[in-house]
């Protein structure tokens, strides 16, 4: 089984926040691997991944990073796979701003993908929408993931209107 | 007993925040109904919901959403009911920055009534507002309500005056 | 014929802005005053003002100011009538900062809707909004107006149809 | 006994920031008042509190708000007093940057004497220098209270001098 | 010729941004479409051109907006396409911060890759790094493109070079 | 003349946002001198200026500062008189975020009294109304002052009022 | 011994963010001394310490401060030696804004070389990497610190091949 | 000559930011190169070179970026060689916030000391002092010139005395 995801984070102390998009690519049985690397501690692993990553049959990058968060946009330097960016609310970043605009404000030529702060789980479904574009069993999935997204809303609606302290409340 | 206010959240983990807009209308005898929907879970629905409000009898909408919150807009885009909307500050949000101007910042033609990050009480009492142009017995309603106001005023003043601990406090 | 939206400005030097806020409610033939007033300048006719302004047949108040965005949120002190705030930018501000958050960020008990910077035509089509749940014809011009927003993205689709200079531009 | 320095609050919840305030003029025996008072709740209150206070002796007015904190300014709007303002981080908040921006933004002819975000204390101290332009006896107050800031200084390199965990500190 | 890639912008005033998209795709002979839609004019023609993207060939959309931008959110809770979201630098706004969070800041389920603001050349860009997952042909061009990138730096360097008007520069 | 108003400013550059300072202090008979001072260039001439004031006869220290704006900081630390501190948004700034921070959050023991962004005119007023704490001419002439700012709301309505242009403006 | 490096902070509330620097320069065998300066309760104290660094053998300075954290710009004033500032996230503070910025934004002639938020183990890293300008032996240490930076990395990746929580992870 | 001090940019277009801090280096007599290096576009050779730069003789890199500004970060992860960052204000990026955070918040053992927003001359001095730690020759230079910056201030008075609109300025 060849990873066709590659999940990269610069320290352990981001995996409690990438979980969610590890479990997300783990039950859609999207093969992927995952590394630590760093723009600042090791440079030159970082280009030569991302120079591999293709070769090796690594279709999207997903690299998380908070602070000055060089990591995804390093990698974008060297591939022209698609690099997803996630933003980490780090213990003492700037309440997250650093990190954000350090990964979306990238310079022509070179993009990067971001989601959300701290968005893991949505990382993990664009990559599957990127796969999907070629691989129409990705895309079943997709279509099915989404389709599903309502239920939690169908779901709120029943919790909601089992509420009854109020006198007013007509539903 | 038909509702007149709507109010909306995109789930119910912003119900905790929701709780005073809910109390308030109930303890003003103002009938509502409280239904979870989304701009991107449910969007059609979203949709169905704006268009027929008006002729359910539905006076005003209160909207609330956390992050990129597209729920007031995107109800706003299909009614001409006033749409009064409740920036959330979700857990994982940009400390409600994302949420109050994804709301505010509505384009020519489709404003949303804003109110305070997460001040669903006074969404509740600006619904109130706009029913009591039409409706005098919710206009007598509000006038009592803000000559109340005062009344913690000067519970705070009695407080205040109680206070012992300085010498040189005068009053 | 007497006003039933009544218009506040700090000053003349608001005036560019706010005429799309009147010109949108000259053409919908809303009846409108005009009148300056401020809350730091002529505070007590800020309070006689909103105090007056129910009795004097106004439906609904919008205030503009910038800076420390005192007005909207004094004249709601005062009055139970629906009071919109648009935020200024003014020429020397924080960008904007300090007048849209000095209005939205009101205590419990006194909203102000807030609307975009600068947005004064949507505080008009909000003020409309309010008018029309009590008045059938008010709702029909709202109704007509926002079935014809589309028609500016009709428009856009035409003029962008007729660019030729790409080559691999299929429509 | 009569107060020279009025403290206004909008709610006893502020009293926990303003302690810091009141005991910082207990201690330099200038006598106070503390009232509640809210731009919002009470208006009209606030603008006779303003008009009244420098018959009734007060010479300097602090005044404490949070969120759309425009207390200080409506105050300043109806004295000639120099009214110094406290900008709350209230529970819900823009992180503070609400009640700073609606203090310090005024506009031309009303200033506000703003003091750092929940800086009570100092507020204390910039009545107290106010007053000193005028009291000879406050002056050398003053003078002996700023000469004693040192001190903690003194301490604070005799509790440095002290530690002895690292073996190439010289000191 | 079938557009594979779908370009949609609010209004044309968006197109001077957008033109560095377009040019690209142009120049790289990637067929698009460019079309208007607007999430709040055209709500359920957004809708409908998100449903039916995927089934008319289309592979990856690009949707700019500015303000409260959720355009390209509302197209991605109605399409499992990849949506790349540029955020525009609207000429009244909060200095584009509005636009960048009410993208980026997208819900579980739901993502928009968002790239920098007026970025609408990263946003061709990416767009065919995603194609290029599947297209053997769109990644080699890419590749090229890329390999390209260091001339720009290479002319900087001899630009840089013939400068002379320092003594003390050595090259 | 002694001077009892001393303006400081950190460079000729800030001089056209001062004047108007300058010239209020001129308009209402205040003796005042302009200097220009530097916490940086010349530390040691800012704490003997400092010090030296009170027994100069000066009675209020109004000091102007862009960028990282610590001259009036400086300054409050070697007086006990009243320091008023003016942000200045510098030609390099960002956007007089970082001159109005590094004014008002000084430490405790060490206020600022910081006034708005480029406020120069409100430094004025607002060392007129601490002068008048103890000087009862200035006091009245304060008096006079705010009597008539509301001249200038009078002046608006009346050019309010001559605008005919639109049809339904009814005043 | 004579220290090389001094550490200043204003405060010992900075002690527990400023051990990481002290640990660091420790481990590393480089002499320094812990001082508390303050810019506001000790100024002349501060001009003197920085005038006379460079001849008791002082090479760095770092300066740490919170909120308008003018110490070490005013460091830099009165010394040629490099100052390295920490802006500290001070208990209350504008979330740490207000002490980067009051620390970077420095006058052109005195820089301050500002690290990131509490980041005081990098101002003692970048002291070594200024020290080792002039002396082998700590370019030596720097040389084998960064050669170890990527332990970390290579300890992280041990990690993360050992989870096996997810059945598609590949590696 | 070899060069001591290296300057590096990414585009030509940074250019009239840096020109303050070649003239000023060529000013003070110090052998510098400029080059033109991107983290993005020549990731390798930004390595390459940061890693060779000592052994060139190379002691202080000055690396000015804007927007998502790696280049300094990059430089600082292959050297141990002290780097300078400027952050660079770029046409289209977030008001700066974007370079300057992407410098300034660094992880544990890579510093870049920031200078402030387009500061290229204090790039320059900052060079200076470092080198000045290691050559009394540039310490002499820099002792020199810090003495100079009083003059300005002199100037400035000068001119300041010699303005005569106002009756009341004394001095």
């Amino acid at each position: 089984m060849n990873p066709i995801v590659s999940v990269i984070m610069g320290s352990t102390s981001d995996l409690p926040v990438m979980e969610a998009c590890l479990n997300f690519l783990d039950s859609q049985e999207i093969p992927f691997e995952v590394n630590a690397l760093s723009a600042h501690r090791t440079p030159n692993k970082v280009l030569d991944f991302a120079a591999n990553a293709a070769s090796r049959g690594i279709k999207v990058i997903i690299a998380a990073a908070g602070g000055a968060a060089h990591l995804p946009g390093v990698i974008a330097a060297a591939t022209t796979l698609p690099v997803i960016g996630v933003p980490i609310k780090a213990s003492i970043s700037m309440d997250g701003w650093d990190s954000m605009l350090s990964m979306i404000q990238m310079p022509p030529g070179i993009p990067v993908a971001t989601v959300g702060l701290n968005a893991s789980q949505n990382a993990a479904i664009l990559a599957m929408e990127i796969l999907a574009v070629a691989d129409p069993t990705v895309a079943r999935k997709m279509a099915e993931y989404k389709a599903g997204l309502s239920a939690k809303i169908v779901k709120a609606n029943e919790d909601l209107a089992k509420l009854d302290k109020w006198h007013f409340k007509t539903n």
